[in-house]
């Protein structure tokens, strides 16, 4: 068990060091060779189908000069061959502006939903969505 | 398998069901009875723990007057004892104002992982997320 959740956490960081890097192989490598993988990127609709989904990545990493992502709240739950793992993604990124390079960092909330094919888990599902609420969060502590 | 998916399906309108009629014992029966549950919902950060989750829908179904959920998209995979729902939620909503009561709409996209307990379909993770990006989406078309 503590095997697999490592083998799952290094699945999950392994899409971060993908688009880090821009590398369009190890993004294919990362994601389940299946027609029902999904994703969400922040505030986009829905991109279904591996095709699609990463021809998304694609365009994504072509468009990002640099990222960084520090992760944080990694959470991995397992059940079988399933697996979620949940984490805060505090990234780090330049954008080419007119003016010269910005930077900027934002607070990203992620689902990661992987699946074990023939011993190696691939991403099935990628969900991450702004984090637009105040620091804290909304009030619902006991 | 199609008995697999109309069930899934009917947990997943279920979610919906409870929310419209702001019924905390049905949301309750929603979710599985697992401590390692996690509720995103849009704009918010994660939320763990069933006490927690509950806590979440209890207050925001506290808060909304009035909401109608129309269901796009609804698109269900099932891999064992475990499905993944992706949806787009299209939502009708009543706000109070100071000024009388407001009606909005908004576009979420949502996945809803299930996992089967006892022959019945239970909700382990919601992540729901605004939609930013211009109709159609970023191009990533084909």
């Amino acid at each position: 068990m503590t095997d697999d959740i490592e083998a799952v956490l290094a699945a999950n960081a392994e899409l971060y060091a993908a688009f880090e890097h821009g590398d369009v192989d190890r993004m294919e490598a990362v994601w389940d060779d299946a027609d029902d993988v999904r994703c969400v990127h922040p505030g986009w609709p829905l991109v279904t189908g591996r095709s699609r989904v990463l021809r998304s990545w694609s365009v994504i990493m072509a468009n990002t000069s640099y990222i960084q992502f520090f992760l944080t709240a990694v959470d991995p739950s397992i059940d079988g061959d399933l697996a979620v793992v949940t984490c805060e993604e505090n990234i780090l990124t330049s954008v080419a502006d007119p003016d010269g390079t910005l930077s900027e960092s934002a607070l990203v909330v992620s689902t990661n939903v992987f699946r074990r094919r023939g011993g190696r888990w691939r991403l099935w599902v990628h969900h991450g969505s702004p984090v637009l609420a105040p620091a804290g969060g909304p009030e619902v502590e006991e």
